[in-house]
């Protein structure tokens, strides 16, 4: 069903407008750009993320989980330099056809996520396709100057980490095409949930600067990112494949079938973060974990070795093969 | 014909990695977000402009001109804000089965437009969709600390002014669709060039700050811009049609058939600086004009009214009806 559209003037104001109203370099959405400046000591971090219907989400998901996903993408990016969310921008590429309660889900999700996470709509642009819905966000985060954490600062000898559980989003998608059937409703629930609506680590991310030598979020796979972090950082990795942190779910997916484990670390959208440190980093990381309420769990080591290169162990040892380490999101 | 795809990561290291070159903020393409400061004593501007194939140019198009028109209707954005480029980001939206050649034409193109107006690519996302050609540029330029120009400064009394000339790129567009005939090939090329590359004011903008009491830039079509910026002011305007700049093209367009300068004034897609500013700042104006090579024209003025009310006179000093106003983009 087609509602009468109101134009891109009267979307503006009607869905946009009060999304920007908690920013003032927003200009109300009024001017020809956006204008704020950066406080004394503090960089600006920039990153974008774009999501295609049928491509990164379901065409027929709640546009609240679409709002949701493409927030927490971009987020999970800042989180990854150690940077405060601030403001960002979003450009949405809609079929004219699209009934506008679509538009008023998706922007009340932008709303409940604004909430959730302190950050504003700065400005944007709304455009046309007779493609399907097409979205990007380019989020704006703050860091104290020459201290956001690149991918590429890990020497061998440093550990390896990762937040919360990795997996969920893999399995998840399992669950949602209908190829993994799993009976209990809260466990396919949350795998669901993780999938629809990650979870970046706004608290560990900006702590993580002076602990972390290098830092990525995980969205092509564990192993596939860790090999990006390794190549970036000159080395290689071994990953303990058993103590990757499963979340109760997944391990009960992957019990079940344990070809499932592999999927666990090589599908993507886990939106955890994935860093190195130092040994003696140990302690302040325990702390840092139960202050923020995040696991941070030690799941490998880098090592010299060919750029890149990323050997995954079993529970005996063992070299694991993998068919794939992760996903090209292309 | 379509030629193997490099995958995500092998375009952005052929394609794009030599466009972040020059900007140390981009991190060389090798992090999870750009990071870049702000000088003392000034403000980021921040705009966004999304095009769709079909919508906002012709599939077939030269990908190094659909570049140029990304780029610059970005860069006019930050000119009529008063602010200097500095850098960009880019979300491409691909086909999987677009030929490499596309992509090495708009990279080429992106790239010649990096090297006239001073910008580099700091980071982006490129994902892959069922539909057309989707491309975004976020820009980002530097203003000083509380002077951007806004586009609602002006009062009644002011002068509206307007750079270069009004129209080509409107006329240009009936001569892409066939429906104007253009015997001159000098004519037609300029009506087009002017479609296809717009020639931001950069120059001018900036130096419009404590010149200007507002701002914006002609997108939508002269006569709804002019009504864009007294909506912002608060105020009316009268609109001087026989004042409007128009280029020796066309003029020979309009002399031919007088409709034509309403579609002129209403055709979208100018990218000049439409401004306003007390008559005081006339002389200052003319040297900036003269200073930039940028013709720099007095077309009316606001007055006291409804505001957003554009009462447009023709050169016998009689209002001229017009069927609309400008375009909707959306």
């Amino acid at each position: 069903m087609t509602t009468p559209t109101l134009g891109e003037f009267g979307r503006i104001a009607r869905f946009f407008k009060p999304l920007a109203a908690g920013f003032p370099g927003a200009r109300g959405l009024r001017d020809d750009a956006a204008v704020f400046g950066v406080p004394d000591g503090r960089e600006l971090v920039v990153t974008t993320d774009a999501m295609v219907a049928g491509v990164h989400f379901f065409p027929d998901d709640a546009p609240a989980d679409i709002a949701a996903k493409l927030m927490r993408s971009n987020l999970s990016d800042l989180a990854a330099m150690g940077a405060e969310p601030l403001a960002y921008t979003l450009v949405t590429a809609l079929p004219r056809g699209l009934d506008e309660s679509w538009l008023e889900g998706f922007a009340a999700g932008l709303g409940e996520e604004q909430r959730q996470f302190g950050i504003a709509l700065a400005g944007g642009d709304s455009v046309s396709t007779s493609g399907p819905i097409t979205l990007s966000v380019t989020a704006f985060g703050l860091v104290p100057t020459g201290r956001a954490l690149p991918r590429w600062g890990g020497q061998p000898g440093d550990r390896v980490f990762v937040t919360g559980s990795i997996g969920d989003a893999a399995l998840g998608l399992e669950v949602a095409y209908g190829r993994l059937d799993i009976p209990a409703q809260d466990t396919r629930a949350h795998l669901l949930r993780r999938m629809r609506r990650p979870d970046p680590r706004m608290g560990v991310g900006p702590r993580l600067i002076g602990l972390a030598s290098g830092a990525m979020d995980v969205s092509d796979g564990l192993v596939a990112d860790l090999g990006h972090l390794c190549e970036e950082s000159g080395c290689a990795a071994l990953l303990h494949a058993d103590a990757v942190p499963l979340s109760e779910a997944a391990r009960g997916a992957i019990d079940g079938d344990p070809v499932r484990l592999a999927l666990a670390i090589t599908g993507g959208d886990d939106y955890e973060l994935l860093f190195t440190a130092p040994p003696s980093a140990s302690d302040a990381l325990a702390t840092l974990a139960a202050d923020c309420g995040v696991a941070i769990t030690e799941i490998g080591e880098l090592r010299p070795g060919t750029p890149g290169e990323v050997v995954v162990l079993d529970g005996a040892g063992a070299p694991l093969a993998l068919v794939r380490r992760g996903w090209d999101h292309f």
